[in-house]
């Protein structure tokens, strides 16, 4: 293998200048992608400006140009440097038109949108009717993007909530108590699938598989037949009750010590795991790269090993799937 | 310094055989404190009988016997080993003498208990009862024992607290959200305390000082006109309505986005750190003597660089209260 | 979707009773790949050996049965429950002949390896020589096995070796210092590259692109042009030299105060990060199953999102290259 | 408890405007120590002046004043935000006299220094000569200066070097292997002992008892008898010939597999652990106090649970011994 050496990626669309934000919920590795377009840009020849708290703050003007050392030592860093807001006056053709205005004012020739599917409805509108070509970055811890095989965030949150379970396994083997555990996830089940598997957990309920609560009493009894010391069950979010529901089934049909955990918004922070780093630097790369070969209203994101682009709106149109493979690994695994 | 030779440690007392057991609610550490029980026993030629199960299985003679080996690798452990329990039937003077048979059978000469002060409890009537000479390790994340500067366990349970802090802040800063924390401790602030100064919280309520919720609302006003983005609150479970409370104030009295995350069992979880490791190990090893020594109905402790001995009704009956200089300083520095 | 049931894998091969082993050196998520075995052996019917230290306990004779029970609560650990070694007496063929009879008298109808090409080599001649069926399960920190996108320990290695590059900023940052880290891969240069990216290197060598190591003194000494303060430079410890060579180079060329760091083998232990936890379990499974559909000789591997089988010759014959396009974006986001 | 009211603290000596610096190797909660200086320096209406890269950037002129805003945000970051450097001009009365002449112009009434033992002596001689009131905050991680229990930065340095203990535990067991790990402790074996106990060590050298490197055999033969997987050995680097020698030692003596593993630099770094963010909080604040109070020439420090003042030059002329009881215990504990 040869020492790669710099080249100047093709720009038949003559980008000259661009805009960078982030939106919704913030996620671990957002600093990352941030950094690689800013990085990107300089080496392109390309100036990138950030904006700050997302659409709110472009229609509110809160542009400033980023250079490689404004984005210095901040790769290892959770949440965003450039802020993050949902916003109201977004949804409106008014809202949007204002801030088309700016970006036009900053003669910005594309936008990059770093969040998720929230996000990425505001700026598939913004290219629709104005005419501003936008590129996506999957930035959500929940990996419910369809066109990337993870997104920004996900890693880190997986083991944020991962270190919290092995924490409850400690002090539930201890006592012998059953410990049930709510991670993220309002509509998917991808953070619970891996940490149930990861963490050793018994049963995992899913937003993809609604599933009586009662179920949970049968295998929680046969655990305890089988001389197990204390049980972990994994929920996300989206199931039908929380984990509440399950934890009241369970003390309701088998009279055992339980606890609800709810692991709630650490599973957002945190510096952001390798994977999320990497990630994050190689979309932040190829966003820059997208717009230059005139791309736009695409997602770029990372599948099979190589770069891909979707339409914005079939990112959410579409659905990714959890891997049913790896549900019944994580059913099968606990036996 | 010359290297310390081992000596035998005087056993006036003529202590052949202990047992030892780990009781109420499980604390990082505990482990290490059996590691250096076993280990100090087989040093000075006393035999050491683990009971499993604390006084539950006291009582239903679920004891067995420990070598140097079998507390091999346990040291970095969360939980404890020997598991622990509540019991009802020890809260008898029937259940106690059970116990008592139990240990006469097993030719205990004295009982070392890890736990907190419900275990001491019953600890103390076991001795008065039954003439067994009991020593108490005092092992707990709460920090809320009288006659030692610190429990084992509460080390570790405050950097669990800090490190899910420092996630919020991440996620608190990216969106200038506040978020109100509820860390443990029903009777003492000690970790909220050490949480607030170390994770540079805006303000603390601890059981020690109940005051309005109300008066969050001022400082959070205070802290947006000065400019900060995203504000922590810190709120001991003990403290009046816990973090509801104080969130409930503040949406009404502000309107801000405000976030509650109840960080729970988490805290009693994980490796131990090594502060805890150490205190465990010089406390394991300083049960051993006291009972060598002929003590009994009293807990060993650490105080001022030094290892003490507190009657073990006075670790509950006298209090140990929360340092107001770090109460002032908390307060202080999140001007 | 809809809840996966529990159904028999097909055994055309008769499968009744396996053995499982791990050899070489030691990768996190090894545990989690023996729980899985033993797990999915008792699901299916199947009784699981286990040989402790690798092929040297295998010719020994040190084997014992494994239940679920005893593979409960190893899924976080770090290291081998089954503990390894590197065998001499394997590599001759009365050694192996040893190994085999021994496999007969316990009645073994297939062997799973876990380890990395050295292993795999064992493994293969074991089949050749002795007709006995084996799979070999991908376990190395190096990630340098053909036929799977990656190798069991390898993501927590490189999580580790960043954590330590994180740290290493800190300090070098304060003193405006340049750090040479050497990272593992005698061969193979993936941890160096994913870290150096997820890191934030100025610059990397890996084996795969030995190059001058005079080629740092110019990039360094842009770097502090650019006015960045202190400077990371990742080496795999198989590049010429090593980071000795490049700190040498370093000190000579520039004058700036240099330091190495080599961290060692702090990268082979550690709780396994989730991505080598599920990996593990799938992988754990997917060896049994592969036995069981009368499969011999391969390695189970994960590639773009399914389960491959590999013949175990080829895992060291075919070469995994680095991701070039990953090289390429590590030195162009340094700028 | 009733809430601490603010109150002015008595300022006889008429501070107005003080400085603030870092100097020598960098500590884990030095940001925090600059944070709460500058803080209670706003509290109490004193500004507060940084210095950048310790005494070389004082004679130089590289101050800033700082707010409250400059040091959100920090606490929780390794390293110091304000640099730090060894000079050399100032081991000169010339480079001093320039230094002074700095702090004159700049109208500075008191100057706190946040670093080790060569930092005081910068210090000592810079109020000795040009009348300017210093403080000193102890900020290494050697904990190796009389007159405070703990320096900043300590407690961080050892839970480091424990996490790397505790993954070379793993990997060590797995392999029965023997580690002797190099921990930092030029002169002091503070961080080696807390380590070893922590870590459950075999054996310990530390610089304070020279003792031959041989000695190590007849305990890892003794441990090998008792069938311990895997030894753990720990070496201050200030001990004679460090880890290579004892390993070296070893392997002549023992013919066993040895590894030696140098944990150097990292050390240094990562986010400080509570007790050190602690610590940093209270002294930042003591110091602006003493200064306040008319103190000069003197360190502040935490020992017993109070803050003490201890004149510069003794917390270098005496000497802080390593505990002996710690170091019994380390020993006794490795049965």
């Amino acid at each position: 293998m040869t020492t790669p050496e710099f080249t100047r990626h093709p720009n038949p669309a003559g980008i000259k200048r661009i805009a960078v934000l982030t939106s919704g919920g913030d996620a671990p590795g957002m600093n990352a992608a941030i950094r690689a377009v800013v990085r990107t840009g300089a080496q392109q020849g390309i100036e990138v400006v950030g904006v700050r708290r997302g659409f709110s703050g472009l229609h509110r003007g809160e542009l400033q140009v980023l250079g490689p050392r404004d984005v210095a030592n901040i790769i290892q860093r959770g949440g965003t440097i450039l802020l993050t807001a949902r916003s109201r006056t977004w949804r409106s053709p008014e809202g949007r038109a204002k801030g088309a205005e700016v970006l036009r004012e900053w003669g910005i020739d594309g936008l990059i949108v770093i969040g998720g599917d929230g996000s990425f409805h505001g700026a598939y509108y913004l290219q629709e009717e104005h005419g501003i070509p936008v590129i996506g970055i999957p930035g959500t811890i929940d990996n419910d993007l369809y066109g990337t095989d993870h997104t920004i965030g996900y890693f880190t949150a997986v083991e944020t909530a991962l270190e919290a379970v092995d924490k409850l396994r400690d002090t539930g083997a201890s006592h012998e108590r059953i410990f049930v555990i709510e991670v993220m996830g309002r509509h998917a089940g991808h953070i619970a699938l891996d940490v149930a598997v990861a963490g050793g957990a018994e049963e995992v309920f899913i937003p993809e598989d609604p599933k009586p609560v009662e179920s949970v009493v049968k295998i929680v009894k046969e655990s305890v037949t089988k001389g197990k010391m204390g049980s972990i069950i994994i929920v996300a979010e989206g199931h039908p009750g929380g984990a509440q529901a399950v934890a009241d089934a369970l003390a309701e049909g088998t009279g055992l010590e339980t606890r609800v955990s709810i692991l709630g918004h650490i599973q957002r922070g945190g510096s952001p795991v390798s994977s999320d780093r990497v990630l994050a630097s190689r979309l932040g790369e190829a966003a820059v790269f997208a717009l230059m070969e005139g791309e736009k209203g695409v997602m770029v994101g990372r599948t099979g090993g190589g770069i891909t682009y979707t339409p914005l709106h079939e990112t959410w149109e579409k659905r990714k799937d959890v891997s049913r493979d790896l549900y019944r690994c994580a059913l099968s695994l606990s036996v």
